[in-house]
């Protein structure tokens, strides 16, 4: 048994710094150990006392009769690092630190996280600034949380971490009120030693959790995080979060245009991806969805069937259904026939959808035929049933006809509750029918199951992990447009046709071979904006190309001092679709960005992102995906007549860049192709602009 | 009185097929009635019972002993015909049908709503398929909602029109848990008769009611509904709206193109955004947002600050603000001194926001004194107050020192309560502190009171009223371009210089008074995609017009077996943004459409949309909102260097053209500006392409 377990299901529990008053702060943990019925043995510690409700009180951790299991701290910060160091003397496995004033509050208080993170030793620490862990499958609570207060909680399947101990007892008290089922919940807080990532590998083994739910602020270690949850995703165990720190402007800064546009929000929406973890962005969903997830039950497709006995909250759940993508068919006529035939002589019209048996079919017999005739027919993939007002005279009834319907079908049936009615969400989540009280939640809940079914069925071969290369052969620094081009076309980004000229006489000769109209261009690896400076010429009529390089000299001469030696001499392209292909690299990962070009789709940040997998790089499902996620992705699928765009070349592109960014790793500083032209299908693309920058040493 | 006040405030009722079980829908209206403290008369009607629950049974409506104020219909659909003319015979004011099968099943259902609506004659209805109404603020419930079951509610502010039955139901229920006061509910369901507009304009006067929530299917009678709700807005009462329906998809279609971009929602959007009402999209906000203006008090800017015990929560709330564009500054240094007096000797960390006191600072004189600072804060616009687990525990001392802080300042305080603790919420709700349940709530309750705020001070006098216009000046029928720029330019949306033309020795004369360049294109009131036929010509060299002018003839001819005989010379246009200006007229009203030219912009459907007034017609104010609205406004605003469009006269050309849509009226069949070119500042617009169609009688 690892340290994490111990702490999990210690069976003895010293508690330092506890006070006699419950309803101090320091008094609660001992009082909600022995009221939520911990079976080990607890040692309260405290010079001023003999003993605490019937336990006897040691003056300090060496008076103890044995190494605890688990020492929770409940000392200022000032006196923290001292019983901190005691019990790693005495040999404990683990120490939770309630106390705040650490490297939250700044760096005074980082040199004090330090201390105390020395002071631990070999010993693993929970926080500090840490409100605990509470582990309801074994009824061991480690907390000073004051939603322990409640009298008895329900045991489930879903596992909570939490980067802050207010949201712990937040959601807590939430499931509770709900009877949302929990097993184990721990606030990670600062993170001095064990982290989220430690507790989200920790709950992938425990038999007694099948889906996680992650409060996270940042996530320090995002390559064991990653791990964790892939052996998640392998397992079968959903892992939902919702992250803070959406709304933070301009966190970071990259050099180059698409990384300016990922921001650092963006690529947690990656690594989440990525890593097969769900991400929900309201705060109930955190709750809800993970509920929803414990039914062990996903939706193959979009049809929902809505059965009601209230019109109004059908049609609020159809239309919010509506507005995320989801279909709601009227049944087909074996099951409108079903249907009637359970109900006759009332005004219920049964061929609709929602499906409303109307208050006269209020009926546990009739409400029981329906569902199961909805659950039978191959045009529904889900049922949604609705409990009004009516239905609170007799809820028993009511839950019961859902339940005995489940058996025999995989397909999700959930139940939104339209009154204020808790008795009726805990019966229903009670029977594990994930029970939802806003429109809005229910469809969350519903896409979340479709989601995770999909997250299953996904492929995530690559076919471009990294390849050998000589890295010696890399020319170092900032390279010139057609040695970055060189670059990319070694990794498989075919370029433009083109060539290096240095006088007007290089280029007349050369101009012939690339057609009626050339692009000319400045080749340097100093100007980055070329245009700036006088140095791009579009559509140059062969015949006079001469000259107009002659030209280009002179006006860069003008606009910089210095004269200019080299140019580049293109192929025109027309006929394309032109996109930026780039990448982006903080402490998360590397990820790829695409962008459509044009101001317009710059004005709407119309770009996607994905993470490369640092073994495997991009799968070829992933850039199909990418591509598919523009919002103006249309014009390259024959949008008004528009021909096809070369979708399979582009893909291929992107794979191609990520295995460059995994093969070159940190020496690759910066890369980017714009404009990257996509031609109709079968033409390819081409990269006709771009930049690199390549540092000399692994560094 | 009208009939709406006697329905509200009835002195009598007759409740026909009133049942003496009370555990049927038929027997719950006269078990609320004198449950919840109906102090008048109640005639129980059914002829199987002598007494129901103490009171005189009477066997039909002809043997009371007089006309009741109300009759409550409880009898099926087969049978209610009857009841209602009966009691219209006996002169009742109006009577509530229960029973469905009316329109809301189909056509035959249909026209049993017309007998059931011939039967009442004079006699107001309200139903069928409603379950009535309840007034809370003289303890009168016509309903046989379930929700009614609660023992007892309390009467608050808000007035509540539904139009489902249900609704009403689970916002009476909602509402009573969290110690939402509602004054006025009622269910208009079919609106055979008595409808939304009808209630709007009853709780307008109804000095019980300070802010109104409505649940739209439909807006039935769209001038009504606008005069009610422009009253309640003078009179300072919120209109607050959730209207489903918003999934529909491609509900109407018009023939120009920016009608087919409109859909009936956003006509929706149009209409609220008109009458001043605050439309929301998340069921929970259509309690906690008139919850919030009931409060009385607006935000002056968007500058909140979060005060908080628990990091997590406040985080929570911050990033959800955040996302919506609020910001949430640090305290300025007298601030932050006011508090860190306040609080000494701790970590808690003073000068961030959310201010965070930390466990220790939960202490009920530190608190009133923190919000006392912060709403004195100049560089605050409101409150964000955390209620965390840990105040669970003296939940009155938490609420009473924020309700302190509240006299001599009218900035608004809002509570998040982080855990669940319903005796928390409404403790808050109770003393007139909008308590909210998740961050996104939070969030909303603040955004709509920053709305509301600015609906008060926004200018919506117009400067362009319909004028004289002689109708018999009109061209009829499908305009040509030439005709159609020349209407609008009669209302004031200049167009490019043109001129019409018949041959090329036409076409070489009159194209040098147009610069180097023109346009040429064919001219032809039959023929509207003109490019498809070889019709348009674009920066044709003058010196080569004639010429390209007899090609253009030649094309067209091919294309569409007619030779073309005339065709139009213009001025070419440069440096100008091209937009699409357009109306859309359905049952709602008549709207203007702005939408960004280009092929991307349809893409994203980048357009905004407002109602014309059918009195005065576009507010300058409105013109300019229209464009600021737009997704890639940017592009007109000096984007990346280039230059700032006019926009001064561009908001003109829209009012001018909604002068034009008001003038001419239902005579005004389609009409569409495409594009219309804005020029840099000062330079104005110029109408470059157009269509009307114009009906020959105002039909």
């Amino acid at each position: 048994m690892n340290a994490i377990a111990h702490l999990m299901r210690p069976n003895s529990v010293a508690v330092v710094g506890a006070s006699a008053d419950p309803s101090k702060t320091s008094g609660r943990p001992v009082a909600y150990l022995k009221k939520h019925g911990f079976a080990g043995t607890i040692y309260p510690v405290n010079p001023r006392y003999d003993a605490i409700d019937g336990l006897k009180c040691y003056p300090d951790v060496a008076s103890l009769p044995a190494a605890p299991d688990v020492g929770v701290v409940l000392l200022g910060a000032e006196r923290a690092d001292a019983a901190v160091r005691e019990l790693a003397q005495r040999g404990t496995r683990a120490a939770i630190v309630l106390a705040s004033g650490y490297a939250e509050t700044g760096s005074e208080g980082a040199q004090r996280q330090a201390r105390l993170l020395a002071a631990a030793g070999s010993m693993r620490l929970l926080g500090p600034n840490t409100i605990g862990l509470v582990n309801l499958t074994d009824r061991i609570t480690l907390s000073a949380s004051g939603a322990l207060e409640t009298e008895a909680f329900g045991a489930g399947n879903i596992g909570v971490i939490s980067q802050s101990g207010g949201i712990v007892g937040a959601l807590l008290s939430r499931a509770a009120a709900s009877g949302i089922g929990l097993s184990k919940l721990v606030s990670t807080s600062n993170e001095a030693d064990l982290d989220l990532a430690d507790f989200l590998d920790f709950l992938v083994d425990d038999d007694a959790t099948t889906v996680i739910a992650l409060y996270v602020e940042v996530v320090r270690r995002p390559e064991r995080f990653l791990a964790a949850a892939l052996r998640a995703a392998e397992k079968g165990k959903p892992v939902v979060a919702f992250k803070v720190g959406r709304s933070e402007s301009g966190a970071r800064s990259a050099v180059s245009h698409t990384g300016a546009l990922a921001g650092s929000d963006r690529m947690y929406d990656a690594l989440f991806r990525h890593a097969g973890v769900i991400r929900v962005n309201a705060f109930t969903d955190l709750l809800d969805i993970p509920n929803a997830l414990a039914s062990g039950r996903c939706l193959e497709g979009k049809r929902v069937a809505i059965l009601t006995s209230t019109g109004g909250a059908g049609t609020l759940v159809a239309d919010s259904l509506g507005m995320a993508g989801f279909e709601t068919p009227v049944p087909d006529a074996a099951t409108a026939a079903r249907l009637r035939a359970l109900q006759k002589g009332d005004h219920a019209v049964l061929d609709r959808n929602p499906i409303d048996v109307t208050l006269a079919g209020l009926q546990p017999d009739l409400l029981r035929g329906a569902v199961r005739a909805l659950l039978d027919s191959p045009n529904f993939d889900a049922v949604a049933f609705i409990i009004g007002s009516s239905g609170l005279a007799m809820p028993d009834l009511m839950v019961s006809a859902i339940r005995d319907s489940l058996p025999g079908t995989n397909k999700p049936v959930v139940g939104y509750v339209s009154p204020h009615a808790p008795a009726i969400t805990r019966l229903l989540n009670g029977v594990g029918i994930p029970a939802l009280t806003t429109p809005e939640s229910t469809t969350s809940a519903l896409d979340a199951m479709l989601r995770y079914g999909r997250i299953g069925r996904r492929n995530r071969v690559s076919e471009c992990p990294p390849i050998e290369f000589d890295l010696s052969e890399l020319p170092v620094g900032s390279l010139d447009e057609a040695q970055a081009k060189a670059l990319f076309s070694r990794f498989g980004v075919p370029s433009v046709r083109e060539v290096a000229v240095a006088t007007a006489q290089e280029a007349n000769q050369a101009a012939h071979a690339f057609g009626d109209k050339v692009v000319l261009k400045l080749l340097s690896n100093q100007i980055t904006h070329k245009s700036d400076v006088g140095g791009v010429a579009i559509a140059v009529p062969v015949d006079a190309v001469g000259a107009r390089l002659n030209r280009m000299r002179d006006d860069v001469e003008t606009a910089t001092g210095t004269p200019a030696r080299a140019f580049l001499l293109q192929e025109m392209i027309s006929g394309g679709v032109e996109l930026i292909l780039g990448f982006h690299r903080d402490p998360l990962g590397t990820a790829l960005l695409l962008g459509m070009g044009g101001v317009t789709a710059e004005l709407i940040k119309d770009t996607s992102m994905r993470l490369l997998d640092p073994l495997t790089g991009l799968a070829m499902d992933d850039a199909v995906e990418m591509i598919r996620e523009l919002k103006t992705f249309p014009l390259l699928d024959g949008y008004r007549g528009r021909p096809k765009a070369d979708l399979d070349a582009l893909a291929s592109a992107i794979v191609a860049f990520g295995r460059m960014a995994l093969t070159l790793g940190s020496r690759l500083v910066e890369a980017e192709i714009n404009p990257l032209f996509v031609l109709p299908e079968g033409q390819g693309v081409r990269a006709a602009d771009g930049i690199a920058v390549i540092r000399g040493d692994a560094g």
